[in-house]
């Protein structure tokens, strides 16, 4: 089974993460078949390691996080590659991928700039 | 004359503004007759105050300011009203609009849950 977990920093405004689940029920809709989840670094809940955890035990052996951030700095160089790093350790078998966030992909940032061309 | 500003949260690492500066030349090659900058919440240079100011003085009597953030907590629904309204009550005559967080935006999320699920 596959899994691919959403990686969100986490807020303390409930609200904020509304476009994350929107992001994930999409993701669902679309890979009925891909375990898809959504996890966050810091004030929300679930946490990602519990979050891997979760689908490892319901069978995931191949596990994709795809940090839903703009641009890598010290939480997705530093915090993210520590906690990939003790999960991937306590499952030698699974088969663990980090996605760049979503600002470095270019279809991504240049739709963004279409849309911002379109308001501006 | 129309400006748009970007507007983007800051790091220490100053790779991180890499995905911004990529969005604020491609809306530049798209929206020539636009002046359109990018300023910081914190940690980096320039801020969001003195990048309004800047484009002001340049004459801009009509300014966008465009949050390139996921979704909205305390920094656009706190941190950003404030400035805004500190910066319009010394320029009265600006018209100065806020857009909503780019991970907000159901075309913009669309197209993250389809890469999301081309990956996946």
């Amino acid at each position: 089974m596959k899994a691919t977990i959403l990686f969100a920093h986490g807020a303390r405004d409930p609200a904020w993460a509304n476009p994350f689940i929107a992001i994930r029920d999409a993701l669902r809709a679309a890979k009925p078949d891909v375990r898809c989840e959504l996890a966050f670094l810091e004030l929300m809940q679930p946490d990602l390691p519990s979050t891997i955890n979760d689908c490892y035990t319901a069978g995931a052996r191949h596990i994709t996080v795809a940090p839903i951030f703009m641009a890598a700095g010290s939480h997705l160089k530093s915090d993210l590659p520590k906690l990939v790093t003790e999960v991937q350790a306590r499952h030698p078998d699974l088969s663990l991928r980090v996605l760049p966030p979503i600002g470095e992909v270019p279809e991504i940032s240049n739709l963004i700039a279409q849309w911002l061309a379109a308001q501006s």
